[in-house]
Parts: C-alpha cells; sequence; structure tokens
C-alpha cells in the first residue's frame, strides 16, 4: 500500500489568472486507514470553474482553501483497502475530496459506482454536480416554455452544453456562444443548438440580435463579461437570468473602469420585470435522483450528448485549469490518474 | 359646463432633473361627452416616480408621453355630467387619466368610490397603486418571514412606509433610510421603524452595517444609489431584493463614472444566492381586493398609518414633481384641485 500521497498544493492566492507558481506538487504522508475508513486510489479528478473562487479568500459561501492545502474537487477513486463492510478493494467510488492521487476518508463519505450503469466518469459530468446545475437551475429558475429563447454561454462547456441540449428539449430556440468555430460548430452540429455564435469574432452583441429575433427570455449565466453584455439589450419581459457563474471575471483582481453599468442593471430588472437568480447546485440536491432518471434515458436514447476534455495525469492538473478558465478547454475538464509508477 | 381644460403638457424631454420649462400650461378645448361617455371634474391629482420614466423616450414597459401631451397620472375626480346610466353627476370616481383639470372619459374606465368607505384620495396611496405595489411586492418576491431583517430607502414615502409597516407586523426587524432627522424620528415613532437613517449624514453604509447586525434579508428598492450600495455588502444567502424603483437614477443623463460594478454585483448575486426581481404593480393585479381587504383593516385598527403631502392648485403639479424626485415631499405627493375659479 502506498505510504504517501502526491498533492497539488494552493501556496499562492493567485493574483488574477493563476499561475503555476501558485502551486506545488508535493508527497505527503498517507496515514493508514482507521475504523470506518477507505484507502482510495484517485483515477478521475474533476476541474470545474467554481475552485477558481476557492483560491481566493474574498467572502463567498464555502471558505477558502487554506494555503500549503490541495483545493478540492470531486474525484472517482478505487478502493485500495476497507475497514468498512459497505466497501470492499476493487469498487470504484464517488467522493469528494481534493486535487491528490491517494486520500483516506470514512467509507460513509463514499458513493458506491456502478460501471456497467455509465462509464464511471460520467458521475463527474453529465451525470453528475454539472448535470444537475444544469438541469436543475434551468428548471426551477429559467423555467423555460416551449417557443422561448435561450442564450448560454461556454456552450460546449460541462454545465451550457447540458443546459443547451435541455432547453431544445423542452423546445426552445437555444444561441449559444462558444470560443471558436470548432466549438460553435459543434454546438450546432452536434449538440443542436440552433445558432452558435463565435466570441472570438467581432461585435457579438450585433450578431446576438439577429440570432435573438425575439428577444431573449432565459439567458443562463455562466459567463458574464461579453456575453452579458450583448444579451442584455435584448431581454424580454419576464425574462430570467439564472446566475451560476461568471467564469469571464473570476481572474479580475479589480473593478473594471467606467462606465458603472450597475443602475443601468438595476434600471433595466425594474423595467423588464427580471428574475436575476443566483445558485449553488447544493440548493437543489433533493432533486438528484429524478435528475439522474431523466438524465439516464437522455442519454441512452441519444437525445443528450457529451464531450470530455481529458489530461492524463497529476502533472497536467495544473495547465489543464488554467487552460479551462481561459476557455480552453473543449467539454468536461477532466484528469485521468493511472495506477502509481513505481 | 366648462368648455376648456387645463392641461400641463410636456413639451420638452427633461435631461436630467426635469425643470419647469419641460412643461407648459395650456387650455385646451374639452369636447361633450359622448355616449356612454362621462365629464370629470378632477379633485386630487397623484404623483409618482415612474412619471418620470413616462418623460424620456428610453425603451420600457409603457410607450413615453407623446411631446405636447399631458404626462399620465391617477386621479379621483367628480363626475359633472355623464351619458352612461352607471355614473351620475357628484359621484366620484378613481380615473387613470392625466395632469389636467377635466377630463372626458368612458365611464367604464372610471371606478366609483364610496366617501363614507375611506377618505377618497386614499385611494391613490395607501389603498391604490402606491399600497397594493408595497403588499404585493413584500407578499410575492420578499416573501417575509419573522424575525428577519427588511432594509428599504425612501421610507416616509408612499410605498416605503407601507413596506416597512407590513414587514414590523410580519415580524421583521425594520430599517429605513430616509432624508433628514424630521423624517427618520416619524419612521421610528410614527411608522414602528426600528431605525431610520438619514442619508444626507455621513458614512451610510458604515452606519448600515452597525443597525443590521444580523445581515439583511430583504432589500425593498425603491432608490437605488447610496442605499443600495451600502445594503449590498450586509446581503444574507438567499436574500431577495424586490425592484420597484431606482429614483436616485431616474435624472441621470449618462451612466456613472467607474469602476463598473455590474460584475461585482452578478458575483454576489452568484455567490449569495441573491434573488433579485423587478416588478411592475400591473403584474399584481389579481391581488387587489385581498390588499384592500387587509389594508382596510389594518388602517381602521391603527396598526398602519399614512400621511400626505399636498399641494394645492395645478400651478403646484410642477414644483411638486420635481421637489419629489429630489425626495423633498413627506408622505404620499398629491395635487389638490378645487372647482374652476370664474
Amino acid at each position: 500500500m502506498p505510504q504517501t500521497a502526491r498533492t497539488i498544493q494552493l501556496v499562492h492566492r493567485p493574483a488574477g489568472a493563476p499561475t503555476p507558481a501558485d502551486f506545488r506538487i508535493a508527497d505527503v504522508p498517507l496515514r493508514d486507514p482507521g475504523p470506518g475508513e477507505v484507502l482510495l486510489q484517485m483515477e478521475w479528478l474533476s476541474l470545474d470553474p467554481y475552485m477558481r473562487g476557492r483560491m481566493s479568500d474574498a467572502r463567498s459561501y464555502a471558505a477558502p482553501t487554506a494555503l500549503g492545502d490541495p483545493p478540492p474537487c470531486e474525484a472517482v477513486a478505487r478502493v485500495l483497502q476497507s475497514n468498512d463492510p459497505s466497501l470492499h478493494p476493487g469498487d470504484q467510488v464517488l467522493v469528494y475530496d481534493a486535487w491528490r492521487d491517494h486520500t483516506v476518508v470514512k467509507a460513509a463519505a463514499c458513493r458506491k459506482l456502478d460501471p456497467a450503469q455509465a462509464p464511471v466518469e460520467a458521475w463527474l459530468g453529465i451525470l453528475g454536480m454539472p448535470g444537475l446545475t444544469a438541469w436543475a437551475g434551468l428548471a426551477h429558475i429559467g423555467k423555460p416554455k416551449s417557443g422561448e429563447t435561450l442564450v448560454v454561454g461556454a456552450a460546449t462547456g460541462a454545465v451550457g452544453s447540458v443546459v443547451g441540449q435541455i432547453a431544445r428539449l423542452r423546445g426552445l430556440r437555444v444561441v449559444g456562444v462558444a470560443g471558436g468555430a470548432e466549438k460553435c460548430r459543434y454546438a450546432t452540429e452536434t449538440l443542436g443548438f440552433d445558432v452558435c455564435l463565435d466570441r472570438h469574432q467581432p461585435d457579438l452583441a450585433g450578431r446576438m440580435a439577429l440570432a435573438c429575433p425575439n428577444g431573449v427570455d432565459i439567458y443562463f449565466e455562466l459567463t458574464g463579461g461579453d456575453v452579458l453584455a450583448a444579451v442584455l439589450p435584448l431581454l424580454n419581459p419576464f425574462a430570467r437570468i439564472p446566475v451560476c457563474g461568471t467564469i469571464a471575471t473570476y481572474n479580475a483582481t479589480t473593478a473594471p473602469e467606467g462606465p458603472d453599468r450597475l443602475p443601468q442593471l438595476m434600471r433595466l430588472v425594474l423595467t423588464r420585470s427580471l428574475t436575476v437568480r443566483g445558485f449553488i447546485v447544493s440548493e437543489f440536491d433533493a432533486d438528484r435522483s429524478a435528475f439522474q432518471t431523466e438524465m439516464a434515458a437522455w442519454l441512452l436514447s441519444g437525445e443528450v450528448v457529451h464531450r470530455q476534455d481529458i489530461s492524463d495525469g497529476l502533472d497536467s492538473m495544473v495547465p489543464a485549469f488554467i487552460g479551462m478558465l481561459e476557455g480552453r478547454n473543449f467539454g468536461k475538464t477532466l484528469i485521468r490518474l493511472g495506477p502509481r509508477q513505481a
């Protein structure tokens, strides 16, 4: 059994965009599992934009990662050793842990996975937290109605791709924004979006207006920035804005220069009876089972597809994280770990 | 019967704060009432902040007042002549009309008032549109729970005073903001607010933090500006912001200087799971009867009180309107019109 875990530790709070120097790889002692505990070997680590928030010490919904600790992540892991009757060596589990290749946790914190039901890594994406985020945020806040228009940025990412596909299944016109022609083609040809706009091309606002001839009823906010600015003038009365992320601003160090658009937003909220509602997926934990049932059926029928952006090895994790914040991922960002090399 | 109506016409779209030169008093011919119509003599005209929006041609929920037309207003009027069996000379009615002393309208557009039930002008304030705005916005969007903290600006105005009193009756801690010591004293001593902060004194943000030791659960937005800025850092997770007005910004001609606080607001919405929801009172028309029943009982028992800021004569209307936008009114702003002088 391994005596150490290889971890990626946060050593500086990033000033703006994270850099490799903000992290350090270190081997740390791995204690033996106690009663009711298991030793896990991580097989898949999930990278998600919310982690950038945990690296900052600004007030948020969760405590920041302490300097010297590994940032948090969801993971799929294999049981190497178990001191609990519920799990056995070789079992695969879903666990909320951290950026490392081995860990010791309570068996009760693990959810055993059935590899025959779905590829295990799907529980980190389409069947897991990002999928539920899309499904529940759209249902409870977006309240989609057939014939309406929905806009979502990060259209090929873990959440945006699911938002758009569900909206399409619910009978909405779906307009996405993504970075580059290849992603846009994927969004329309494979995901079934009606339109996908390349955010690297000029005049996003003008192209957005053309893509939304009947205005916008739901703007699923993942990005902030230029996409938000392009959508604001197009919002219809009673439009809904589920606010799930603002990735374009996560690396900001200071408030951007003026003019100050806050009063203008409040006036728009007033005159168009808008609903702007932030949420964290944990609010909708009670929906997990209904979501998984519906999503599993969609995956089986092929009505919903998903795409993963996989990097191999713990050494790839920091570059993959930095790239994801810059929009360089194409699909759900995952780190795949093999067994430790001798 | 009068052959002319004295009207106040909008002649320029105000650039910033309205000035007397944006309006003109004119006598215009008054046609005879046709079948089903009535000739009305206005007795009370209501002034409300939303009218500033109608003077601008920016896109909004209602068409702007055309240049040369009188701005809209609710009014209490007396029937002088009726060509409809439902109304008789001497009846008092509630009507949505415009800034003028006489008008000819369809009888079907009038709601007959019973002067024994309440002073007729109360239907323009506490029992009317401003009262319903407060009651329904608080109930449907604010969703008050006993023990929570509510903040409202314009605390002694037609809407804010009702919001605060209802919240107090629902068991909330109520913190108001008003302009000047006299209004603040009225808010605490007469309206029963727990605290009222004078917006003319320095460090509103610091005083707001002291007044809200448990944070803010409902911010009823009437003002924007400094009150909004003071409340934002104090908002609790799942706080609700019914957006009913942003009077501090109505006279703005350009977006204010930076920094741009829009990204910061969206991040706050996200990290605290906030609900920001604009509304226009017409959305809650179906509540009118439930509201009137509850409010009439509160008025009768003295649990809710109201205050009116009355100016006499059509000539006082423009100065009263300009003053209201500057916060110089103290209570619901009304114009009282006597019979035309010979």
